[in-house]
């Protein structure tokens, strides 16, 4: 047997999520299905990391111990042709037999995308918010995000973490013509965490909150302070990144 | 009363196209609607043209009558919060009351999009085609519709136009990266005429069909010796032009 990363693309509209549960399709059981299928044996697989339900993803990696013989590339066809049109299979690469896609990650990127206008084009990816928001105080709040901080105050309060800090490296609004989008870069992310950042800096944007309120959520490591979360059809799983050395 | 002219976009993947038919929820019956319960009359409105089941509309016209105590920004607010998600009305405007959405539209412009990788994204608004195409050869075909010609072995049989005769002004095939687009513009167009011709240029990017056989079908004037309808989800009606005076 030998290891293998798989890139993995996803439209999470019709998926409960990443995570294999009872009585709900996910992303994770329709991938090991076919993985097993191809195989002719029974294979787990384990990812960078999990998605919340209708959670979008434009790059993950999961790896799967399978046998010497399989192909990288001759594997990735027959999955893609296997799965249906909402999970693509981007690559697929040996790697050491002690790399571990959710242990290896160093990085991880997400992007939240807001339509300020009505367009027929953007259902399923965006969420739409037609009035005014003030961009330049959500980016203010945005950067007090920034460095090594305990995010408690924006995690789901069900979680199996030790520690809650998180290192971000990016966060910041970018407006384009109606759409606005949010890009954030950290080490690791806490979950329902980039949901309830949007939510937070959305009530920023509305006048509803204060920056001075934003420093307050933080350092009560209260999800309860925080908004609510955003509505995950315009949030996407961005980057998932791994140091050289884990490929053979 | 007076005349407005309408600009509207819809994603047709819900509609059986644009023109009002019995049994079937079309985006002309739905626009009605919306339009006679806020002016509390029954209005109809008339097209620049129609739009198959399934085809996509990033710009199309309709005009309608309507009271002159009507403000074209408001009413286009009110019908946009009571219109679906997938139906944007993008500007109202007061024109000449002999102004007509059909018969005064000097052009109109379609864009056919091909995905040639799976790509869970693109999902409902291009046609799959993960096989070699020759574009060089496919955008040779293209050069041969220019000009104004009779394009009957192009149109649906069952048709009401007194003749075939369209002016296409530009045709050409458009490769970034994993996307391929063509693009067509022309005084008018004949039914189904935009899906026969992208039909028919696959052929001969797939080899099936050389130059000279695109040639031999357009003098045919023979539906049935043209391509295959592609499939509607990859079609967009994208711009359909007006000489400025028919504005108030």
């Amino acid at each position: 047997m030998k290891r293998c990363f798989f890139e993995i693309a996803y439209d999470g509209t019709n998926y409960h999520g990443w995570q294999i549960q009872p009585n709900a399709v996910s992303v994770q059981e329709v991938v090991e299905e076919a993985l097993s299928t191809i195989l002719r044996e029974k294979t787990q697989i384990v990812a960078s990391g999990r998605t919340d339900t209708g959670v979008h993803c434009e790059q993950q990696f999961f790896h799967a111990d399978i046998p010497d013989s399989q192909n990288p590339a001759q594997l990735k066809t027959r999955l893609n042709s296997f799965l249906p049109a909402d999970i693509s299979i981007q690559t697929v690469r040996d790697v050491a037999p002690e790399a571990h896609a959710r242990f290896d990650a160093t990085r991880r990127a997400y992007r939240y995308q807001i339509s300020t206008t009505k367009n027929p084009f953007r259902q399923g990816y965006y969420y739409f918010h037609l009035k005014p928001l003030n961009v330049q105080t959500m980016n203010a709040a945005a950067a007090l995000l920034l460095g090594d901080q305990d995010f408690q105050a924006f995690s789901k309060v069900k979680t199996e973490v030790n520690h809650y800090h998180c290192e971000v490296f990016h966060a910041e609004w970018i407006e384009s013509g109606s759409e606005l989008t949010f890009q954030i870069e950290a080490n690791r992310f806490l979950r329902g965490m980039v949901r309830a950042i949007v939510g937070t800096l959305l009530n920023v944007g509305k006048g509803k909150s204060s920056i001075e309120d934003v420093k307050a959520i933080i350092q009560s490591k209260d999800r309860r302070k925080a908004g609510a979360a955003a509505p995950p059809q315009g949030l996407f799983l961005t980057k998932v990144q791994y140091p050289d050395t884990i490929y053979k």
